[in-house]
């Protein structure tokens, strides 16, 4: 029985799951079966999760800037799959001057106000260790109305800011290049009302994801969206990303969830968009611009999202198919048959499985003579276990009469050059096998992802970091999901990581529409520079 | 039991039902139940619906403009529930001349340039009859380059443009004010694409709602959102209107559905954000300045929409509450119980019925000894009918177990002053209570509405229209709202009629930056002027 062996597995890899963000935390059965499917994408990063590492990392060149602020920047010339271009400091910023820090102190009190180097370091740091600033101040408002004045000094002063949430993301988004002031929202955790008929929380930026979730299940709700690091991660943070996470498939992107933003502007203006309404159609609905922007547009302060009721039943199963194409057959039969209760159709190719099985003490293919070359996990969530198992079963036995084939598998595997694409379900395989074929045996590609939504994993994985390797993996990859009218990140953002990359998922004019926007908002560019637009356009 | 009792008050609506945008379609059980839900806002309307009134209308007073072309602009006066505002022609814009129709001729050739007086006065006037403007001519662009040509020649003329798609909104923001050019998308309604794997539509935004329906339901979908005007109405029109309708509750809005827009820019620029993905996070995501901002700030020609599965049960059920309290924990009963299946929320009071029953031959109370206040209308759409109706029915059972009174009932009422708010639902029916104290015996003041939603539709119906009666409700209603932050349009739009009343939903700094982006996008106004924002911060 797939259920059975898919809890047996499950078991098995607990040793795995416990080294991410959850740590600690009881996980529900949708939680288990994300932590397969993207142990992987974790596996690497946890050591430096809790306590980011502040000295040079280990693979990465440093940056040489041109400002004496610059000493300390060490931008790592390599990442995970991607080389970071070289960028300028920009010298129209000012230097933070003791001018500045008292003005700070007197909105925001000394304890607002962090200079001291260990706390600041770590602020500075990306939680992977992938990205580091050169920040000497931290500030830590407590309310909408410091967030203005800060925002507002800092625009006339010309003094570069960086908002930072729980600073989980993977693309340097939240953290300074140079010496940015770092405002961190962490103080504004508040929870402003909950409506428990609706459904509709509204609450300070600041707030955890998982406290939020904590609350809203004890009303019988969930929040919309669910992420490996929600014990960490700030929903305004989770705003600013457009984070997509586990519940995407079923609940949608946050511009569908999010009813309501307060933001505060590049020059201290708080825009009021806090509505709690569904439906609100009186001019243009701004906040949509906040949403996904990275804080390079406003600093969000306040938020109201719709949570959907909390359904207690939930079944797992896993299948393999024998190729690609069976795998799409598949999701189109669990929409069909599944309907409403579908909430995840995960896949993976046994590149996966193989690379777990060598790497991962403990991991065994729960099927090992398996002859197929996917694997596929389907999740389903819905009020009435009973009915929900009849008709998953149901649904797995018409399926394995199809021909389609069922068995149980998981994964884990290392990674290293990491791609996060969206691409047409029916080309989505493509790249994984051009990918082999070009990179031969000098690494191993792998694809998984969320195929319910579109969106592969691609990890790259080889003995060692090289120029050559990487040659061939960029642009190509970019280039390849380009011509497929892909998106180059599906659910991480652009950051620092990919920012001078737009141009692969957007047109020319689109980009230049977002520099104009960008302008309008934030005429002096003090909100989080270097990151989301080429600077070519700014 | 209450489905057999709402079957045989569908049965007895039917002669009403037909008198609606879908005439002659066959109604499924969905639109039929919103058919009673609605048919009050249906009934005085119809006449004028499939061939607009040419001719001044009855109750309405005549603008006198200030240019040579006001002569037949005849904006009425007083409209349904609101007193237009007296609006100049923006002496800004050109006047249309024959070397601007000989350069359109140039571009469209003989059949996409209208002048014949009997099809431009069609154009000219929404399908309400309230509205009317004296364009002179209508452009047919049959692709995205002529709307591009179009556009970039009016802006460089200084022409006015108003986009029109099926002219079926209800605020006047599809017909022109003066004599604005009218470029009609009718002849835009090819298919691109279906996607019968992840339910992806692509089609020119000149499609008909129902025929988009049709195609997508052979294959097993349904579009996100369904309107009584779906066998007139346009996808693109619905996008810019951000059209709320009968799937709002289980689909949310657009903005969670739209996957990608084309969109062409007021000089002329073509903005391809036409992707397929579902996830994409690279830069802004601009399509949401589109989505409800009714032609102001381009002109959409394509759109790529998330269709979800089909699902094959639906069931509904009528019951009655002794007051809106009940209501209310009715709808929170019925989000834990239902949960993903509830499709439908729906209310009504008492008011609604006896007017109903006075007014429209044939129909009667289904429960004429009824001593209770308030009818709730419930609806589930699953994907096993079976097992739907045994959940509706063990959740109906409880319901009255716990007290809260289940009986039949339904309702076609007369509408007079017409408004569509949202509030929050706790204090959704405190107007409709507070309107009766003010208007006392002079006027019957109706509510009912989209529970759900928290959406509420106030009618107020009185012998005839008078200035004293208005100027009661107004601006009070708009006030009453702004002060629960509510919306004074859920999803309507603002168009000509509410333009100057948008203060009462948002906020200054809004306001403000909606103007800018205005500005931004559409420099010279030329995209559907005198709407959406008021004309003092353009």
């Amino acid at each position: 029985m797939a259920r059975r062996e898919a809890a047996r597995l499950l078991r098995r890899l607990g040793p795995l799951a416990v080294e991410s963000p959850t740590r600690g935390m009881p996980h529900s059965q949708h939680e288990s079966t994300n932590r397969i499917v993207n142990s992987c994408r974790r596996f690497h990063w946890i050591p430096s999760l809790q306590r980011p590492l502040c000295g040079p990392t280990t693979s990465g060149g440093i940056y040489e800037g041109q400002s004496s602020a610059n000493k300390a920047c060490e931008v790592q010339k390599r990442t995970f799959g991607s080389a970071a271009t070289h960028i300028q400091r920009n010298p129209a910023y000012s230097e933070l001057n003791s001018d500045d820090v008292s003005y700070f102190k007197s909105v925001l009190g000394e304890n607002g106000v962090v200079q001291d180097e260990d706390r600041v370091a770590v602020a500075n740091v990306d939680w992977m260790g992938k990205y580091r600033g050169a920040s000497q101040l931290l500030l830590l408002p407590k309310n909408t109305t410091e967030v203005s004045k800060i925002l507002s000094y800092c625009n006339t002063r010309r003094l570069a800011v960086v908002p930072q949430g729980g600073n989980t993301g993977l693309v340097g988004g939240s953290v300074p290049v140079y010496d940015e002031v770092i405002v961190g929202l962490a103080g504004m955790d508040k929870i402003i009302s909950f409506d428990n008929v609706n459904g509709i929380l509204t609450s300070e930026a600041g707030c955890v994801l998982e406290n939020l979730s904590k609350l809203v299940e004890n009303e019988g709700f969930i929040m919309p969206l669910d992420l490996g690091a929600k014990g960490s991660c700030h929903i305004g943070g989770n705003i600013s990303t457009n984070a997509g996470g586990l519940r995407f498939i079923r609940y949608g992107s946050l511009h569908g969830s999010v009813l309501g933003l307060e933001v505060v502007l590049a020059d201290g203006t708080i825009l009021d968009m806090l509505t709690t309404l569904r439906k609100d159609n009186t001019g243009y609905d701004l906040k949509h611009l906040f949403i996904g922007s990275e804080g390079s547009l406003g600093v969000v302060t306040k938020i109201s999202v719709l949570t959907p009721a909390k359904l207690p039943s939930t079944n797992v199963a896993f299948l393999s198919c024998n190729d690609y194409k069976s795998c799409q057959k598949l999701l189109l039969a669990a929409r069909r048959s599944l309907g409403e209760i579908l909430s995840a159709f995960e896949f993976m190719d046994h590149h996966c499985i193989d690379l777990a099985m060598r790497h991962v003490e403990g991991v065994h293919n729960p099927l090992p003579a398996s002859p197929y070359k996917f694997y596929v996990l389907i999740e389903t969530t819905g009020s009435d276990e009973s009915y929900d198992k009849t008709k998953l079963e149901a649904f797995l036995l018409r399926s394995m009469e199809d021909g389609l084939g069922i068995s149980e598998a998981s994964v884990k595997v290392g990674a290293v050059y990491k791609y996060d694409l969206s691409i047409p379900v029916e080309k989505l395989y493509d790249i994984v096998e051009e990918m082999r074929c070009r990179l031969g045996d000098s690494a191993e590609v792998l694809g998984y992802g969320h195929l319910g939504d579109g969106n592969l994993h691609l990890n790259i994985v080889s003995s060692k970091y090289d120029d050559n390797t990487l040659g061939r993996i960029e642009p190509f990859v970019y280039e390849w999901t380009s011509a497929q009218r892909g998106s180059i990140s599906a659910e991480h953002g652009l950051g620092l990581m990919k920012a001078e990359k737009i141009h692969y998922s957007k047109s020319p004019e689109a980009v230049q529409l977002m520099a104009s926007i960008k302008k309008l908002l934030d005429p002096n560019s003090i909100l989080n520079p270097y990151k989301v637009l080429p600077q070519s356009v700014l």
